[in-house]
């Protein structure tokens, strides 16, 4: 059954949500869905909520314009629509380790999730074995700091050749440059193998080791300017004690990692996730 | 039925759990715990023994001494020796925070632990009612910058009369100085209330709802000179969501932190906690 | 603030969030909190709302019969209005055991819950002290097969006499009689020291240590006729292995224990729970 | 560096760890791994240790015998010696769905365990492509009431052929008949996916959403005659809320189910569980 979803926040104002779901319920929509939440610090009234087009008596094409001209320009609403029967389509960025792609490519191959994967992009060789198990074309891009920025443009070509709408950094080693991060505004998802904001920057399971935690964790977050800053999307940790080398730490966090980045990006693809001052609102 | 408990560590070499659990068995002591580690990168053994002194044949007071001759010397050594019928004497330090000392206090009280209080420390007066209520002598020492030396002078004179062992600062909203720190060395248990080494010093649940992270947690560890930064003993956390406002937090928050910081201390009584190299080993 | 907290269920139709909000937001009441779910499968409306009362134009003591009248009828709507300043009278039934009570005694101390604690009732004297050390009443009524039926009558007038609303038995190791359920419903909180369903009635620990099971847990529900099978408010689980005992297992649950029941109690308190075909709604 | 691992167990009695250190520190054996264990409500020492081969002055193949002569008969141990440079076969039994199966294939084609997998086993042809994506023969043998008994004749044939030394039934949907438990003694591992030992039997995701649980679980087991009652491996817990549906509790405990089927899996691959009773030690 094709629906339409809608997030948007804006000012909190009395009557808002008795305007948005009036606006569907008169017009026939089956609302099937509805989560709301109001900052009550910042006063922002935040909603997702998603209706059965079939009996809707507004045409498909039309929603947007009629729900921006009645609604948003009234109450200063910033919102996006969506419509579950356009699938949106995702490429993988990936380097040598294959734990994450692996969890993503079976989700999408038992059809789990409501997504195309057309595109794998690699800055080495290593896991075409994986493109090629999954039918998935695996785009080779070496980067030196000399080619970078070129190979970063022809990069992108290919994100817009193959249409591509949001990007999964799937343990791919390389920064990803402010040009490629200003064309996927919060569309780029990475998963950072600690507990942010501990730990930023490279080779954090060696400094968990040399901290003695007795916890770590991995954070999928959208991809920001500053590294490993941007809003976060999940987390989780597990328990390690004084027994635990780094290579165990490597090991432990590899189940973490994929579980983590695989509840971010289904999160995205249920269109659940809405950024908003460097955080997220994630629905129910 | 009292028992020895020894803690060591030393280099790495064949043969030394063989000598160990000889003297023991040897001298008719019936081991009824173990648990040894080799950290094979800095080739450190750890071990904990302990054992039934019913049956044992070298007098009590003279174990610490035989064993320093026989096997600490040989193998360089570092070790502790203590006898479950010594209770270690605790002295908490509050502030106005209730929550940990309640917690501590609750299982004193019910006798789940094999230790002493009989001593509470404040910077305010506000939880000289529970003292009252739990019968442990409260002394109330104001803090600020001028009377800050001679009034931690006096707090470690009364630390000494009362033949204090160890410290636990449960939520104490002072830095306690150097000279104390030294004095108690890995024997000052504090609680901080995020997820070490993530937001490191004051109003971490603040810093935690700025960065919008979706896990908090709480860390117990030995107080060194810098600030937040001594070996870790215990951690733990809570998941939250973007519904969670900074006194949400706060009180959520508070659940960890007795749960980890009485775990740490209870860790610490049973000496199961082995300090090294600013991490510890925590013995099963 | 003086707030109104509504909650309600009924049959799900299209219109019933915006005619409730639209009542409150029309009569000038400022909405500061709404969760609201619908469950699909059985097509049942879940909602709790709450508003400040300072500019509501409905006299606080109306506001019920105009809601019954307008909108309950109406939507078949089964609900429960409650207000701020009125503060539910919590009885606590304890028997030997002190963990739990110890912790909801330091949270109602600190002011961190919105109750009133006049009464403790035991099936034994040990933990007279309990109540002296916080200045609560403590009611002793030895229960034996032959007096139960007595003693709970004599137990009930004195629920009546002190005005109680609800019921929490914290580690009481008596089962609760038809009566008083009947008298109380959905209003006695209970604490299994087990993962319901798994290890129900007695010795669960026991019985977990017997199963070799990996983790284990507490659970917090409502008290119904059947033993340990109410609506259950709350879970949580510790982790342990094949090296604890069952005093290891009997220490670490307790933790749980006081834990899992503060959590429930306070949800209770906060009136964010809603008993339905014995399961919950928590609201968030 | 090719090493042994011996695991054994035998009434507890002074001396058992220093002789067995002994024997391998004697004969110039390196050890780099030791947990032992006393279990001192039954009396049972059990113990895990691994040594390097390269030095060791007994040769590889005499081990065994010199052991059993020497030791185990005194003290009437039950061992079993391993060598890490023998891989354990293991077959992968599925049926329909799966996640289990591409989180053990992706695992073993990255080389994270050393382990063979020669052969993949179903009652269904649907998953007979996940064997063509990686290589590995997949044999279907339907099953009925009719026809069960012989196929598994066909499926045991076809397992010695294999050489296979343990089995994983990764979500595999058939009852496993007491023949082949007796041939493969704690050496079939299931998982089940629910928190065991509630929620027995089939559809246990159903029986948790009508129970209104708040954590569901997923348990992996050595498999034994009487259904989902074998020695417990692993279990872990996800926590869920009223609005989680049937379809969302499946979803989410896909996660757990692979997850810790995978770590089970793994400490069966490093000899480090040790089935006893009806229960496991898991050593570190």
């Amino acid at each position: 059954m094709s629906t339409a979803k809608l997030l948007l926040h804006c000012p909190d104002r009395p009557g808002i949500l008795a305007e948005v779901t009036g606006f569907i319920t008169v017009n026939k929509g089956n609302i099937i869905y509805l989560d709301q939440y109001v900052d009550h610090t910042e006063n922002i009234f935040f909603m997702r909520i998603e209706w059965e087009l079939a009996t809707f008596l507004v045409p498909k094409e039309k929603i947007e314009d009629y729900f921006a001209t009645l609604y948003a320009q009234k109450y200063g609403m910033n919102f996006r629509l969506y419509f579950s029967d356009v699938k949106p389509r995702m490429a993988i960025f990936v380097s040598k380790m294959s734990h994450c792609i692996y969890d993503i490519l079976a989700r999408y191959t038992a059809g789990e999730w409501n997504v195309e994967i057309p595109l794998i992009i690699s800055n080495h060789p290593d896991l075409q074995h994986v493109g090629e198990r999954f039918g998935i074309p695996f785009h080779v891009f070496p980067i030196t700091k000399e080619n970078k920025a070129g190979q970063e443009v022809r990069e992108m070509e290919l994100l817009k050749e193959y249409r591509i709408s949001f990007i999964v950094l799937a343990r791919y080693m390389q920064i990803v440059s402010e040009d490629m991060i200003k064309a996927y505004p919060d569309k780029i998802i990475n998963i950072h193998h600690s507990f942010l904001p501990a730990f930023i920057g490279a080779k954090p399971y060696h400094a968990a080791f040399d901290r003695g935690v007795k916890i770590i964790g991995a954070t999928s977050h959208y991809v920001t300017a500053e590294l490993d800053t941007g809003p976060i999307i999940e987390q989780d940790v597990v328990r390690i004690t004084h027994k635990d080398s780094i290579p165990d730490l490597i090991n432990k966090g590899k189940d973490l990692e994929k579980i983590v980045l695989s509840r971010a990006v289904q999160k995205h693809i249920e269109r659940k996730v809405l950024a908003y001052k460097n955080k997220t609102v994630i629905f129910s």
